[in-house]
């Protein structure tokens, strides 16, 4: 359902030729007389019209403004499916009482230090091995991943951890090679609306780890899971990780508020990256709690042995020991929510 | 100590013109040539120059940059001061392991209503009761606060339950008698940068709870303490309340990583207002416990007995019994981060 | 008239709650029943509900949304009055054909400056002198104005120049002598919220050129010029001067699409300040001429003899001569949009 | 070059390591002692040094601050090319004296109407067919475009016109058949940061006009054209569209001081899309006319014959007979700026 304003000045000829474009399009016009405006109702199928039709309304003389009523996301939201989604990989349920930790390093440099991280961070608890094998890189000169051949060290931390694996899609063409290694697909933030990209992992059937644009707004990161389940994979679990602001105290600005926004306007899980939310390490353990405490049903966070030798992101990434810590924390945090972890 | 980058196009004529304009001030010039660039140390007390007057070395021909190092503020740094500030106000101490929540109505309707809502805020646990008597209202037609009247509620109220006031000046006309009721005196979000207001509250003897403005940057908003610290008063609590981002989802966008950022740059105090955040009261609850954990020093929450008909902020505020179960969830969370609330 | 949208899951014992409600303060529910949602139009005299009293409506059982039709600002607004308003200084008219151009140092720094600048501004064709005697500086270490003596050196070189004079108002205890010696009252960015300021000079007698705050919408800038409209005075200038985004290069954002929304919501004249909106002084002559493209009323332009030695603004401000050449410049782009300056 | 500063706890030790650090990569330590911090001038070929690795320096002890002196982009550069790069797409000169202007609709729809307003556009004196044959939807439910189809039908409106035409990859897979058919190949403001399709449009011979993206700072803009160049195509147009902002009142904010900040910065030809940046039919002509005033190489807008009846974009179209006299108005200030259209 939408309501369309009309602007003081419209005439009664406005208004018959705005109710006849609509019965046209099998509409019906609930006309409201008030004291300075006229607004219209609009009843029917609303759903068959896009948002683009009804945009063109807006440029139809008489009327100011064409307000939607309907969220433009269906599958993803709550109206639809009112219980949580709990997605299962390797017997690892995401969106249920445990809430599960990503962890591992931005890139997979060598096959030593990803095989010695694993150990690390499964001994502390973490349920992912996280790692990229192709890395969206703001330069051209920095290094871009080791390609298959990290997916393949990828798998063999798995193999000796037990941790499922979570990694990067950037470009359509890699998707085979990525899901034969991969257990969740990732895409990045500045893919968030690479449709192509979205309408593929839609037709894998592996969970699809969906970042948040840099600048997206929630409704809009809805519509880029729209994408995905449009295709047929229900698997999307959203990660928060920073939206862009003026202050530069913070590489983003991790919106936390989003994790019980979205409890309210989707059924599914959420986790939060606060590793790039906030880019500094010693950052990261307060808003690593603070993202339990908003009811995050997971976390990703960026472990290094070495970081001042990483290739990527060291600056945000915790070393083994710190993570440990922080696992420890954590577990307390999650007890006070009612959690485990 | 400055850092002045040089263009390549700078010319030997250029360089001596600069240092020249330096060396006239009182510092010395550590020239290094680089091979793409030549960079400028100035060294000695640069604290003497104001950042306008650095400001105004980019217009000298051969400047491409100048690049600050030393922070603007220095009352409120923690350089200055290296152990937390820690306020005594009737004996609750703010800024120690105890958190402390200020709770009330947004603005004081009428005395029946605040006594009510003092009382139970008491009886769930909070230490401190807010109100608004002048109320900066986005409209000129909106209820503009009770004025006098409101404070003598608000002082009644204190009688009744020993919960000290936080209330809200606007204009620098006001103090004597606000500070005749309150026991600290707040200073709102658009009034962040209203100098002439910091100035005032600078000069009382009363602590000073200071509002993030809607789009302060951090080291705007302590610039904004600095104010208020170099009149003589020390005793400032800095207010994290949401930023403006392009998100419409939420009122503002809660910025908690401003909790952990703050306690590296100060030594002040950090509470958050996650009422005003984000808007709405079913998202209050989970931000107020993620602000705990981030490592807030108290929260600000609105409670109101019938917000339906609050004439102020009713969307954002919850009923006393949501309050109350609210307490006690906080009371898990502080726990789990060795706090106590 | 507003619009309220229910939740699928309300229930008709809400919908006579709400119903009941409005009638309650004398309005009528227009409702229509869709295939998804169920709306209510709320007809009769809205404009006496206040924002506030709509917010609290949200808070209702059932209720997902209420939707305001109306704008909030009514002086303000161009369904108000529909031709423009023109505000006649000392026999200058602005907001007619004629584009007038307030030029001027950041602040008086001294009399032999300020007359030295106004009568060159003036041989280049400026119609106002500027420059600022009490100065909202982020740091209280700077300088922070002559003030009074400052206000006189502008009044003498209006006296020489015949240049009307224009500046800025910082404290409402400052309106009388500000008044006495001032043409035009300029309130600034980071007072355009301050309320009581805004009820100050909307009690006087002579214009009030209103700046955009750092982050307001066009909407929150219309409210502040109803605020100073609603006691009286509806003499105001608006002027955008830019707005805070996460782009670095520029000091904000200049909004040029402001002025064209403007001229369709408002009566009232708009200039552009470019100089603040980009900050430096080589990116000023093209923003100035974009700015007469767009239909500004009026330029703000920072000059200065000495930018180097300026105590305030000096990478922003113009040179004589680089501003004698710009208003060359502008005369033929005023010419090309059928303006003249 | 780099400059280090150091935290005033920083120990003799910490210094020896960083400086250790930084010759073992072949660099040479400046450094330079302040009376409040030590500041470290990082001579050598620091260009060989990737921004990840710059980065990671800053998790090493003893390190407050690394600050970046050279731009992270070099082809693009201005620094690297002094004079205005000129692409030449059959024979029309983009970067030149003359402003070309690309219109058409947002998507191709059918043939009639394409070839229509071809015609009509080029009799207006555009210089450049646009139209989206793959489109970028934020809903999966949107028209999607008609793919090759919409490819052939532009190439005939070629034929039929003589104007070029300008269209949008999205997926790096279409590469062959859009230059079977293009003139300009288009990469939308949703993949500026898609790197994997940069580097396919950076291998074609055929230029790119590159929008900045939704949030995208002036730098980063650089470094997607950067991506491009780094594979060997230097024909990169760049196209202002509007960023993303809190303000709600137009659909993005067009940055205008983006074209003479990028005038500055890098030697490629600077285009403005007016309708992408404000959304709002009736707000393009002030804003194109303020691009060409700003100092923009050329414009995109989009032109309809029913814009009521468009699938894409109708709201910001202008019907033939506005665009036809916007056109003779942009000649006004064309030729006020000393250019011709």
């Amino acid at each position: 359902m939408d309501i369309i304003v009309l602007k003081p000045s419209a005439t009664e000829e406005d208004l018959r030729h705005i109710v006849k474009k609509l019965e046209s399009r099998g509409l019906k016009a609930n006309i409201s007389k008030g004291t300075e405006r006229i607004v219209i109702g609009v009843i029917g199928d609303t759903s068959k019209i896009t948002e683009e039709e009804e945009d063109a309304l807006r440029v139809m003389t008489g009327i100011e403004e064409v307000m939607r009523i309907l969220k433009p996301y269906k599958l993803a939201s709550r109206d639809f499916r009112a219980e949580d989604t709990v997605i299962n990989v390797r017997e690892k349920i995401i969106g249920g009482k445990k809430i599960h930790v990503i962890a591992g390093p931005c890139a997979v440099e060598n096959k030593t230090m990803l095989m010695n991280i694993a150990e690390k961070v499964r001994e502390a608890g973490a349920s992912f091995i996280r790692g990229g094998a192709y890395k969206p890189r703001t330069s051209p000169y920095s290094f871009q991943g080791l390609g298959e051949e990290g997916l393949q060290y990828l798998a063999e931390a798995r193999e000796k951890t037990g941790l499922p694996v979570v990694t990067e899609i950037m470009d359509p063409r890699d998707i085979e090679v990525i899901l034969k290694y991969t257990d969740i697909v990732q895409i990045g933030a500045r893919n968030m609306q690479n449709f192509r990209l979205l309408l593929e992992v839609g037709s894998c059937d592996k969970p699809v780890l969906l970042k948040r644009g840099l600048s997206a707004t929630i409704k809009e990161w809805l519509m880029a899971a729209e994408y995905v389940m449009s295709r047929g994979n229900q698997q999307v679990i959203l990660c928060e990780r920073g939206i862009r602001t003026f202050e530069t105290a913070t590489r983003n600005t991790l919106d936390l508020s989003a994790v019980p926004v979205l409890k309210q306007l989707t059924h599914l899980p959420v986790v939060v990256d606060p590793s790039h939310g906030v880019g500094k390490w010693d950052l990261v353990a307060p808003m690593a709690k603070a993202s339990v405490a908003a009811g995050a049903d997971g976390l990703l966070i960026e472990v290094h042995t070495n970081p001042e030798e990483a290739m990527s992101d060291g600056e945000q990434s915790l070393k083994p020991g710190q993570f440990k810590k922080l696992m420890e924390e954590l577990k307390l945090i999650a007890a006070a929510v009612g959690r485990e972890i």
